[in-house]
């Protein structure tokens, strides 16, 4: 499968790509190519989220499914993390990109969590991740999956998460992407918002939808 | 017709207010009440869009009508601009508030434009205003009309419109807000989305749906 990241020079879309790349052809999305490993199955795309929907479109064509883990540090929420995101939505569907999975923010579709623990400093950026989801999920006919983790950490992965989450946690960023690369093969996780932080459960179990 | 103007203190919301309490009963949204010109037909309500739905919710009982025409200026458009607006439509479904009228901004849901003359300086702004039209008109049922008007100037009205708009132009506050208050006397608005600016053709006749 052909698959696309978009933030690849981030610290989920790096990681991501290495472990994307023993089973797919991946694309490096991003504006800079400097720190993308060309390695086997690597190659780099350039993506700019600040262009129109036609531009960043011809970086999609024979993709199959994308990632988008791309986000601005709270440094352009409306540029990046909503705006952006949702033009590469657009781009998706129009190159027929059907599988699109989008790493969110724990409860970014429950305003009524929203002063909870670390979120009560977030509220600009759970708005932008709130109207991107929303829009993923109601205005496209992708074949989506929302992850919605805590706060991230650059912890060893356990392999083990929760996705019954009732407050937020914290994730191991290796457990994320495993998460992440896990939802790609699972195809029970598509239509789903899945919330997750650290846990007990192995992903493969946690991440199949409550009987 | 009891009709709620959130936004009240501002350039749009006050003159708005004066006009419509020849014919309504008015409430003056808004988080401060010592502008408000308590007079005949006119009382206020705090109204704080930082609030959460609920208490958004409270200061709307009654209401038959809402004018959404705040605005951060700049300031705080993902919690003002966006999410308070939105907070207000999901308040007036609540309490049955049926007709909604937002003041948008020339292109608001239309991207392609958004390079075009003072637009390019105001993205964020645009990114802001595109999703609250969007969330209004496909994840509502309220009976909308949005209003979007270019530039806002401090000039008389000429009670004369253009609706056709093809390019962004300036905008009489006094014509914006005469537009407004017709708006709700005229529901073949209903449903539709309205670019203006000054021009050539009387008001009432402007904003009825082309042949």
């Amino acid at each position: 499968m052909k698959v696309l990241v978009i933030g690849a020079n981030g610290r989920v879309g790096s990681l991501l790509i290495e472990k994307l790349a023993s089973q797919h052809q991946v694309i490096a999305g991003s504006r800079h190519s400097k720190a993308i490993n060309n390695s086997y199955n690597v190659e780099h795309s350039y993506i700019n989220l600040l262009n129109d929907v036609n531009s960043i479109t011809e970086s999609m064509n024979g993709v199959d499914a994308v990632y988008f883990v791309s986000g601005s540090r709270g440094k352009n929420l409306l540029q990046i993390d909503l705006h952006g995101a949702i033009k590469t939505m657009q781009a998706a569907e129009r190159v027929g990109a059907k599988r699109y999975i989008l790493l969110s923010s724990v409860f970014a579709l429950q305003p009524e969590h929203w002063k909870e623990s670390f979120l009560s400093d977030l509220t600009d950026y759970n708005i932008a991740k709130h109207y991107a989801d929303l829009y993923l999920s109601t205005q496209t006919q992708l074949d989506y999956t929302i992850l919605q983790p805590g706060a991230l950490k650059e912890e060893q992965g356990t392999g083990k998460i929760e996705t019954n989450v009732i407050s937020p946690g914290s994730n191991s960023i290796a457990n994320v992407v495993d998460t992440l690369v896990a939802i790609l093969a699972d195809d029970s996780t598509i239509g789903r918002v899945i919330l997750m932080h650290d846990g007990d459960t192995p992903i493969s179990e946690a991440i199949r939808p409550a009987e």
